[in-house]
């Protein structure tokens, strides 16, 4: 089967409207069909949501996003798509109308998602005439964040769709589960209506509130879910012993009233008003769109911080981001760069925990900026994988910065670089920070970085291609005005130290 | 009721290594009780996991840690406590009689806090002549990092006594719950529960094994459950309706069979083996050692993620590194430095997060390093907070870094400062970096600071105490050699530019 590169999504709410982004921000096109009056509206703010994210997400440009097309008709909307995803209401008839016009226009290659989170495939896959390439693919929300996928197939599906199903939601980032087994609710679903039931009842006995069970499970239990699940943490528990150990000794327990699930509390008005009323105490200061961005932050941060240890979910976003840097380095080594001007190669908005208590840029934050900045430089000379994998490379030897104005969180800067020198073995470069749209520059930064070879350490001299990229650049280059910041700050007198506005 | 200084661990298992952990680790002197012949080897394992841990959940030092003692005998144990926690077997009759054995042995006044997970503490508290001073303290695994603790009293409790311990165990960097009626299990671990069984269905049933199971806990719900709990998370997905208008639509799903938790599975030999032979095949690759690294590393930056964004778990970081770090300013205050050396004021460990993809320390890191070694030289002159809050601070208006040796990761890294020069509103101050053991150093920076006023953000003239301060510690510096780093290496004919090494 070839590559898909089209999708179309059928239903754009909160979670067709997260598929969306999704698709868009991995660079697939998108054709939607929502007949609701409000969806292009929904569909935007959610894609909005998803690019702030994104921005924080990756520390690598977001690069080329698919193109959104709003379709008028369904007919429309599914005729060039490679892939479908349906995310339209919980209704099986619904939902059988809308896959019966779907066969009906749709390429007979062309896969069908179903975002059900209650209904089985077979139950969707009735009276189809195609039902072997329609599948249950129930993601979780927000979308555009969270990786986890379920793939749910029945007994008549092709193993081929599957697979590629599989495979594509991957590259899209994402963490595709494939189901064993179809059932009820799929897996996710059904531990969360276990919590939720048992929530239910010490609710209605009193025993907690909404925000209380909420922080026992933020503060305790849910931050080892984020990262490990509950077999490998009980497995943990076990100690030395190992998970058989620990599961004989929890057997006993099972017969102990240590929930109630074996029953459920009546769904009385009462009940109702009351968690709405324990929600509103709790939450309610923020608003809906407000509680989405703390989510998103958090979800952020916390995905980043498994990045860092290539653990769970942060593996999934290092290999997506890994996919973000290939296409970043593609477009800037493909790109005609105007050399005979300082060259724009970075731009970057200001992560919240880039900020210091006082609400401005960190000092190291600067640097780190400046550090990739000329990261992108090293990548236009052509030092790339392909040259550092000849065990040649550039490190930094010396920095000068100045800190010229102050840099608030959000901010969205972009960094001009310039060549200020070369020779055979070690280049002079400068970067000027601006912010936003201001003309004058927040730090400026020079640095001094030198060609060495890996295998003994040593500085050498550059080899081809970098030598002759770097000799192109350079002569272009070398007719720039050097600009104004090369002063001598560290004179001992400190008579020279002049603050950089005076 | 005074303030809690001396605390006694009754048990030193995993449970009780880690509340004795959190006790050291927070500055309060511990004496432990258990006569399993292993104890105090797991003791010090677990301390040590905690140390490691804290080394790189905090930006501040650790500080003066609490002493650890081990009694031979319960009596000797409890003499001295303020404090006494029981983490011993779930034997009611067994714990029965270490509480009579506290009550005949510890102060009048002390607490007693259980962390057991199944008892209510009016089980407890049966038969015991002061039953108002023991309570339910049940902690989630690893004690030293999850901030939870659920306070559970019984109508016997005093209300004072309650108070205290919410107190004390808020200082010592938890967050505790106080449940509002005692029921089996309480909160935390009836969720668990719930989900354990529906687990066990879906294991029985081969709809997933363990580890499937355990990513669709990690890589979606698990993520949300870090930072929301359930509640807002369904708050946020009921949109502009809010929690009312999600609740109502969710209520028929209570009489689906979306879970089968009206019914637990028989606890076969066969079902045991399954799970504990799934579990090999999920985690086996990984001893109980690493596994307990690998979880903490990933709750150490969970924590620091929500730390960033002030939110939920990140917040009782916040305030306890706070503790940590007025104990280091006080004691950086406080210190006898022999000024006429450089000051060695900073010290860290490198940290995962800090290492580029060479495996060695990333370019911004180092001057986030010497940035940090610049905020302990800052605090030496009397710039604190009492001295910002007269709306005075110092910025940097300009930085010179060289980068001389590569930095592994998990290095111990240790700053020495010297003040170069200063006038009446600035300093130039120089640091280097030493490595381990190193006696060159691994990298050097000279900064140029200025003192503003925050009113009109004016360089203005430095203040009582820190002018005299600063006087005094001129005086003696200005008598030492200066270091060799008073380099150009910015001349643009690039002739200068030498290795440091070279």
């Amino acid at each position: 089967m070839e590559k898909i590169t089209k999708a179309a999504s059928i239903g754009g709410g909160v979670i067709g409207g997260g598929w969306i982004a999704r698709f868009i921000l991995n660079g697939i096109d998108v054709t939607v069909y929502d007949p609701h009056p409000e969806a292009e509206r929904i569909v935007y703010e959610v894609l909005a949501n998803a690019e702030c994210a994104y921005e924080k997400l990756l520390t690598v440009p977001l690069g080329q996003q698919g193109k959104l097309t709003f379709a008028s008709t369904l007919k429309e909307a599914v005729a060039d798509a490679d892939y479908i995803q349906e995310s339209i209401p919980e209704r099986l008839n619904l939902k059988h109308k809308v896959f019966a016009e779907i066969e009906a226009f749709a390429k007979p290659n062309a896969l069908i998602g179903s975002s059900t989170s209650n209904f089985k495939p077979s139950e969707l896959q009735e009276g189809m005439k195609t039902p072997e390439r329609l599948f249950v693919a129930h993601p979780f929300n927000p979308v555009y964040l969270l990786p986890l996928v379920e793939i749910v197939p029945s007994p008549a599906n092709r193993e081929d769709a599957i697979e590629k199903a599989v495979t594509f939601l991957g590259e899209m980032g994402m963490k595709p589960l494939r189901v064993r087994k179809e059932i009820d609710a799929h897996i996710g679903d059904r531990l969360l209506e276990a919590v939720w039931r048992e929530g239910l009842w010490l609710i209605h006995d009193d025993i907690a509130t909404t925000e209380e069970i909420d922080d026992v499970i933020r503060f305790g239990l849910g931050l080892r879910f984020a990262q490990m699940g509950q077999y490998e943490t009980y497995r943990i528990a076990g100690g030395e012993g190992g998970m058989l150990h620990f599961i004989e000794q929890f057997g006993p327990a099972l017969k102990w009233p240590l929930t109630k699930l074996m029953d459920v509390p009546d769904y009385t008005d009462e009940l109702v008003g009351k968690i709405a009323s324990q929600s509103d105490d709790q939450s309610g200061a923020y608003s809906i769109r407000e509680l989405e961005r703390i989510r998103d932050d958090n979800l952020v941060g916390i995905l980043q911080a498994l990045k860092v240890n290539n653990w769970g979910a942060g593996t999934t976003l290092k290999e997506m981001e890994q996919r973000f840097r290939e296409r970043a380095e593609a477009a800037i080594s493909d790109s005609k760069l105007n050399f005979s001007k300082p060259l724009a190669l970075h731009e970057v908005q200001v992560r919240g925990d880039w900020i210091d208590c006082n609400g401005h840029l960190s000092e190291h934050r600067y640097l780190q900026v400046f550090g990739d900045a000329t990261d992108a430089f090293l990548q236009l000379i052509g030092l790339n994988k392909e040259y550092r994998d000849r065990n040649l490379s550039m490190f930094t030897a010396e920095s000068h910065l100045r800190h010229l104005r102050e840099v608030a969180g959000g901010s969205k800067l972009r960094v001009e670089t310039q060549l200020l020198a070369q020779d055979e073995n070690s280049v002079h470069i400068a970067h000027e920070m601006f912010c936003g749209t201001e003309e004058l520059p927040a730090a400026t930064s020079e640095h001094m970085l030198i060609h060495v070879s890996a295998n003994d350490g040593q500085v050498c001299a550059f080899k081809s291609p970098v030598k002759e990229r770097l000799a192109e650049i350079w002569t272009a280059q070398s007719t720039i005005g050097v600009p104004d910041m090369q002063m001598d700050p560290f004179d001992p007198s400190l008579r020279s130290l002049k603050r950089a506005e005076s």
